[in-house]
């Protein structure tokens, strides 16, 4: 993998780069959409590609319980089995573990934990996860680490982050595909001594790239950027650096401020199975009788496959009647409209004038004339 | 409307004809897939278009309980509404009525039910079931008739018929739009004389184009062919005979060889949902445990989007994860089998050597290597 810086902003920590895997090049800073089960819910490989789509991530935790890793290691690997040809990027499972499964037991070899789909029982451990996303045959890879809810104790946080830590370590040992890269994950809750010694230390075991873990779990907005403007100045600048998880436009936007290269939240794609959809003034609720009449597209003047053929009233009716097609075109809209913020901030980037734009944004998203 | 005769098979009854609608040519023998409430479950218009669907049906029913019918005329008419071009026949809603609704009373006015979403209390007669469709704003519009279910008694058919004339007759009456077509519909149940009679009234009447109603309800296939070798060869010639509701693969086959043009069936987008799959060689239930790791398409050799990129271990994983791709995928390789069988048989009718086709057609869906 190949990273590199093409601009940074003057105005801002925000900067525009290039991230080049086995599958593709992709342009930072990034929105992944999430594909869970080997596909990004509703669509297909080639509507993500028609959306811009680059790089998409893909879940171990639910890949490894159903339909296997082996599996789909036997019929081609990730890729293949979805007929995805650009990149991919799996977390390590350490993320569903701890919030899907009934955990076991968690000590130093690993996490013993039962599916949440049949009770079976497994073991996730740096050199499993490590071993099932090279079989996967993903372009980043994610170390296994420990995911902590918030609040926790200074002295759990601690401890839990050292284990990640040491987890890191056996990680990168275990791992041994060259077209692979492998992340590190920043831990240490909100605690900001703890997330500064977790990243020199996973420094000094040298990552390919470096992410920010366990962000929007439940902390407020300002301990989250807290956490952002301490550690992404600190991170090396040579390296990508991807928030987990995160979040809602705003918080793209502050992120790629703070000088963020990568993102995936399932928020574009949840929401818009459940009929909320994103605007540059705001966001709807598509079920809302306001729109029942309404024959207008979802946002003037969006390029969407969805704003450019069907009605707000149309969308109501199809989500209202819970038919399949509502759920495909709310999620091409909301993909769309992520996707298309982060062009909009690479291009704000370039043209060194991020500050004047994100304050347009934030401007026009409050304005709410459609805030419903 | 008009409807013309191409070609006639000399070895059987099928013909090969042309109906052109104010919203395009529609080459017959046809299948019209089911958009129940505005959309082909799953599948966008131009998914539709892209499979060759030339005419989908619409039910009036379900329009009429949601959104509303005079929310769509205020909205453009159906076609606006979902974005749809091409060309759209409404039933009555008559079938939905009989089957879907409480019915509170049948009686020489209509039938008055309450609607199956929320109880809410409803007229509809022959009069209100035009002025519905002429609304919509459909192509080819069907009287209001009663729906028998299987078996019924000899005495309450006949009744049932007699009422279905007199509506039919009413229905006409009612019908002021130039540029929609109405279709007559044959009831009488399995009694042939029923049908007969019921046939020779319509035809006094005067429709654009008449329907066979209320088979494929229950009766043995023995039964349906029964009714349908007997009134295909009476029913006008120069008018597109319709059987509605129908069927397999093989009811299709049937059908065009008694001289049927046009058909619709839920069959293949259903049967999709469910995860049956119709291939040349016979029918496969995609979660079954034999096609986890097979990693071939659906039918080898078939070009629908699905077979050309997707396969069956894919296909099964997302079924299984209930993925809403999964209904896609299914959908768009059944629809497609469907309209191939059509053209198919369109062909084979064109080439004069219908009947050596079917024998074709019907030792390969026989050989059953994947009838599972």
């Amino acid at each position: 993998m190949v990273f590199e810086i093409l601009t940074r902003d003057p105005g801002s920590e925000a900067r525009r780069g290039r991230l080049v895997t086995a599958h593709g090049t992709i342009e930072t800073p990034v929105f992944m959409p999430v594909g869970t089960q080997g596909t990004v819910k509703s669509l297909t490989p080639d509507e993500l590609e028609a959306l811009g789509v680059e790089m998409i991530l893909g879940n171990t935790y639910h890949l490894h319980m159903r339909p296997g890793v082996e599996r789909i290691a036997r019929l081609g690997g990730l890729h293949a089995f979805m007929h995805w040809p650009r990149s991919i990027l799996t977390d390590s499972g350490g993320f569903q573990v701890f919030s899907l499964a009934r955990i076991n037991k968690v000590e130093e070899e690993g996490v013993v934990f039962q599916s949440h789909l049949d009770g079976s029982r497994h073991l996730l451990s740096p050199e499993t996860a490590v071993q099932i996303q090279m079989q996967l045959g993903s372009d980043i890879a994610m170390v296994f680490d420990e995911c902590n809810s918030y609040p926790v104790s200074y002295a759990y946080a601690s401890e839990s982050m050292q284990r990640t830590v040491r987890w890191a370590e056996r990680s990168k040992t275990a791992h041994n595909l060259p077209e692979q890269a492998q992340f590190g994950i920043i831990q240490g809750s909100i605690f900001l001594d703890l997330r500064k010694s977790c990243l020199g230390q996973l420094e000094a075991i040298d990552f390919d790239g470096y992410a920010l873990g366990s962000l929007s779990v439940g902390e407020s907005k300002e301990e989250m950027l807290a956490v952002l403007e301490t550690m992404t100045p600190l991170m090396p600048a040579s390296r990508p650096r991807y928030l987990m998880g995160v979040g809602t436009p705003e918080d793209l936007v502050e992120g790629v401020r703070l000088g963020v290269d990568m993102f995936d939240c399932v928020m574009p794609t949840r929401n818009a199975r459940n009929g909320m959809l994103f605007t540059s003034w705001g966001n709807i609720q598509i079920k809302n009788s306001c729109y029942a009449d309404d024959n207008g597209p979802i946002e003037t003047g969006c390029a969407c496959y969805t704003c450019q053929r069907f009605s707000r009233a149309y969308l109501r009716h199809l989500f209202i009647a819970r038919e399949l097609l509502a759920y495909r075109l709310n999620t091409l809209h909301n993909l769309h409209y992520y996707l298309t913020l982060m062009a909009t901030m690479r291009q704000a980037i370039e043209e060194h004038r991020f500050e004047t734009w994100r304050k347009a944004f934030y401007a026009e998203r409050a304005s709410g004339s459609g805030a419903l």
